[in-house]
């Protein structure tokens, strides 16, 4: 059974509401969302993934009827499900593929599993694109008619929306945003999930950071960082390297100058591709929300390595 | 005036009926399409540019009237417009912007002249996006939800339907394939345009390959193509590229899987943006249609540079 929910509050609601559940590799979260968008109630649980995806659908429910009884209201004023979780998936089919950080759930059909446990429709989508289509509607894309969102975290996520569309894909992976490729040299570095070099998400993730700030120490570089490298547990993050270019250290704002370049040329691809008006930068690499007083030189950085003077980024 | 219409055929039209007006640096071309895509009236006139665009609507209008008088029909069967020009546009507000091939032109109102002159409503697009969706309706993709069509000639264009919906762009400037970014290097190819480095147009166009060739031989390379360099009249042309690869010239082999490495590279960023499904090759550069014994390597070499398994290329 799940704990007690986190949050609830039904009495300013507008109905009808939404479940919205979002399957990640350590928690299922869980909320009740009202017509204006505005959470109700909210919950979480251990995803629990060795135990498979019907174990784990089988709880998320049972969170959700527990909430519902809570609540005192029923499928009658919470009509629809939405769904989200990592990629691969199959969309029309509504079933997990090959989601890396979720080995033991392939080929699941995910979608139809929370249909019948829930008995009402269910709209699934990759995570990613769920999250872009919420900062559409109620986000920095609200005054928008398309949106592109890239999530800088470990690796860099997206969604794009085309005039009101979410660009889904006809195989499930559209706005797939990380998987552009920037560097076209034959020793570009690899994608982590094999496949394809050279592409944004082995330039400008947290992880992508991380990475060429240790192979520089390694190479004998001086740097405030040195003292996070090594050692029984490493240290090195990007927030620690973020950290060191706000104190002015060469080498971190060495790389971050770097990927800011590397994110200006995927940026502007996506640009020429959609011309979407709007891009939104969010993740953990967010660096507007750090409140770094750097932060502002990693936006001069990118806004000068982008190649378009159309878009807006914010 | 215009000449004497190219073609009419119109006893086995479907009513309505549609107009299609093609803007072009050189000429006008008008189409009459029924409803399900048949041409069954034609005709072109020169654009002459320098005389500015209300001229060509003016004549372009009359050649329309005198059209639909031999025709015997009107309005009431021919309800609507479609008219394409290339950009750059302001596509909601129906205007011509700095189009480079109408330097005449600029800032002029094309859509609603031609409202005036036709009295008729006038849906206008990109030339390049318009092609691609009549691609996707009467061609290649037919079949297919999605689509991407580049089409390969003086400059790379480009034209992308997502779910139905063509991407025309928050400013007009969506679909613009050929201004994807494949090369990061910072000595990486100028587009023609001035601004941008690295675009997919600068390496994937035919110029391109005339380039790079031309440059191989100033270099002092050997291949048959020596020839067609200098003199009076530079002969260098990417169909002679394309016939001197068919005949195993060394040179233009290498040159021709460079651009399909470029290609594929560019490609590669659209399949993991949209995921049309089906990405559509045509212009000058149309391998296939060049009937060329080699062109099968020309795909093989694409198909090897994709980094994606999932999508179907045609």
């Amino acid at each position: 059974m799940a704990d007690e929910p986190q949050l609830i509050d039904i009495k300013n609601a507008e109905f009808p509401c939404f479940w919205g559940i979002d399957i990640g590799g350590t928690n299922i979260k869980i909320g009740l969302v009202d017509s204006r968008g505005q959470t109700v109630a909210f919950d979480k649980l251990p995803t629990r993934e060795p135990e498979g995806a019907q174990a784990a659908v089988d709880r998320a429910s049972k969170c959700i009827a527990a909430m519902e009884a809570r609540l005192g209201i029923g499928a009658d004023r919470i009509p629809r499900v939405g769904l989200g979780s990592p990629g691969s998936m199959d969309l029309p089919r509504g079933m997990l593929v090959e989601p890396p950080n979720l080995p033991n759930w392939y080929y699941f059909p995910l979608r139809d599993a929370f249909v019948q446990k829930l008995h009402r429709p269910v709209t699934f989508l990759n995570d990613a694109n769920a999250a872009a289509y919420g900062e559409f509607w109620l986000g920095a894309g609200r005054e928008h008619s398309s949106m592109a969102l890239l999530t800088l975290g470990t690796g860099v996520g997206g969604g794009i929306i085309n005039d009101g569309h979410l660009i889904n894909g006809v195989n499930s992976f559209g706005s797939e945003c990380g998987h552009i490729i920037v560097d076209s040299r034959d020793d570009a570095e690899l994608c982590v999930w094999g496949g394809g070099r050279g592409q944004l998400e082995a330039y400008a993730s947290a992880s992508a950071v991380v990475r060429r700030v240790r192979q520089r120490l390694n190479a004998g570089e001086k740097s405030s960082l040195s003292g996070a490298l090594g050692g029984s547990q490493d240290e090195l993050t990007a927030k620690r390297v973020f950290h060191a270019a706000e104190a002015e250290d060469r080498l971190a704002l060495d790389v971050i100058d770097e990927t800011a370049r590397w994110l200006g040329i995927g940026i502007t691809s996506i640009v020429h591709t959609i011309d979407p008006g709007l891009v939104v930068l969010g993740g953990a690499m967010n660096f507007g929300g750090m409140n770094l007083r750097w932060g502002e030189g990693f936006w001069n950085a990118l806004r000068r390595f982008l190649r378009s003077g159309d878009s807006t980024t914010s």
